[in-house]
């Protein structure tokens, strides 16, 4: 007997339902649109904090759709295994290093094997300290260029990278098996990346990173919409949010303004599910306000 | 007899003139503000291009006034050469790549021995294509990590790390010699930086890089004016220049919009001499007209 290999496997295990080619199909001559109920969503970033929140919430909020959740160790994220053994067809695990392309590009390959199409992606992930690595900068005398470098690369070039790389894919999803018109590529950026809004200074690394990752998103909003690609790119804020990466700054943060990860990703959900062509390119914070750049 | 060493020959050559300690030198206790009429003024990326033509212009254009020139060949730099015959005394040529930290802070050392403080620097450097290593970008699908990482290390982290690097020298200078009220830092950007006013999209690496310099610029402007600094930091758009940068991408510049180097560099000049205060911050372009970030 031939064995199945694994993406065959997955493929039978999960509920599919294959569609008629759609208009959609057109986009890449490779793959047919395959229809899943729900949509297939991409959170990359997912071992914790509003990654793994998102993941969560994706599975248990929608009785249907499946999800991607990418991440450095898979097999060191406790949520995601906590999730895989409850929603065992609808979550695929992949393992992703955005510093790495290479596991960019091999996630991409896997989900146009398993799925053939994309509908969200979520760029979750971010820097902003790393204990004995990397200090937000409180003053220009402690800005080193090791710390803007790696900020950026991890901040910036990754995310855009995945858009990169699952571009095709989102062309050929488009909105298929959900409700809204187009397929979502959501980047949490930050309130601090804004130009307009910085009147505290400091954090020079990770500011710069996430203003560079507003142009980036903003550049690549410009060429989807040119091409009439059934995609709105958009850039959320997630306020401040009690997750490991806010941790060491919580003491500054005013009563009543440190968010669950429950509330905020509740919040940014619901701007993403409503998100129209015309938001393409634009800047939410958790409320839906747009933020200046 | 005991020779002398190159920076007390420089300052026995050069017609400085030593004044008391000003209330600006409180600012370093190891260096007593030394005024130099005219002013002490740093171009840095002054081999050819915008950054040459700054050099000719505060040269020619004054009677007085000092300037260090810094590029990363001065040997090969035949615009530099030219006026360091003409202008021997009031020209400095100092070796410094932005890549390399070292010989920023070389630079930094060396104007500190030689006039021991600053009152303008220039940022004028700037990468958009190399032939084989760099190009802009025309689609996401050219985007490459390498371009991105380069062209942000060259334009966004070496501005201000040179600012960082001359920061004490500046608080040192204040206005001394000049008739601003303020020392100034400009750092030449880009109006594709901005990202209010990104509708054409592609030059991924140069914009993000660009966007990233005007967050650093106004990071840094923040810190300067919470601690009263003497410094006002502007960022300038000079239109688009008969350079080598823009030289492969003219044949798309409407008739009459492609500026002399010589008419770009009077408008910034203009810029720098009436800058405030309250300019500090700020994105002009050569016309005087403040740019969306
Ligand atoms: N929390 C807030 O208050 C707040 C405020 C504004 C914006 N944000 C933004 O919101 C997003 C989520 O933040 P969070 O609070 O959830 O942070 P978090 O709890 O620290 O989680 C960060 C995530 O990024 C991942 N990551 C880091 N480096 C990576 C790499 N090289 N490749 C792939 N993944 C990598 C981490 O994976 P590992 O487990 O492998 O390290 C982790 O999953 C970030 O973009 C952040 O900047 C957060
Ligand atoms: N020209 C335009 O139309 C235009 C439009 C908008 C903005 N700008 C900006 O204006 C500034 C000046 O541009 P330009 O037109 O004068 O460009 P250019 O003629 O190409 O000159 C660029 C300068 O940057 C220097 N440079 C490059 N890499 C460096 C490094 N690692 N370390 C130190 N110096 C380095 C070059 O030195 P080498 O000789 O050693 O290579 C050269 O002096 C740039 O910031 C540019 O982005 C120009």
């Amino acid at each position: 007997m031939k064995l199945l290999t694994l993406s065959q496997c997955f493929l039978m295990a999960a509920p599919i339902r294959l569609t008629s080619i759609t208009r959609r199909a057109s986009f890449s001559s490779a793959t047919a649109a395959v229809k899943f109920e729900g949509g297939v969503s991409m959170v990359q970033g997912a071992s914790r904090g509003i990654g793994l929140e998102f993941v969560k919430q994706l599975l248990e909020n929608n009785e249907k759709g499946h999800v991607i959740a990418t991440c450095r160790n898979p097999n060191s994220s406790s949520g995601l295994i906590h999730l895989k053994n409850k929603f065992a067809e609808r979550l695929c695990i992949s393992q992703l290093d955005l510093t790495i392309e290479s596991s960019i590009e091999a996630s991409a390959k896997s989900i146009k094997e398993k799925y053939g199409h994309l509908n969200l992606l979520i760029n979750a992930s971010g820097i902003l300290s790393i204990p004995d690595a990397l200090q937000p900068e409180t003053t220009l005398n402690k800005v080193e260029k090791s710390s803007l470098m790696l900020t950026y690369e991890v901040n910036a070039v990754g995310p855009i990278l995945v858009v990169k790389h699952l571009w095709p894919l989102l062309k050929v999803g488009g909105a298929s098996g959900t409700e809204r018109d187009v397929a979502v590529v959501a980047n949490l950026s930050a309130r601090v990346g804004s130009i307009g809004d910085n009147h505290l200074g400091g954090w020079h690394s990770y500011r710069s990173s996430k203003t560079a990752l507003n142009q980036l998103t903003k550049t690549v909003s410009v060429e989807f919409a040119r091409k009439k690609d059934p995609i709105a790119c958009i850039l959320l804020h997630p306020g401040t949010v009690d997750t490991d990466l806010s941790k060491p700054f919580q003491r500054n943060v005013p009563q009543g303004k440190l968010f669950t990860k429950e509330f905020s990703v509740q919040k940014l959900l619901s701007i993403i599910q409503n998100a129209k062509r015309d938001d393409n390119g634009k800047f939410f914070a958790w409320d839906g306000q747009e933020i200046p750049w």
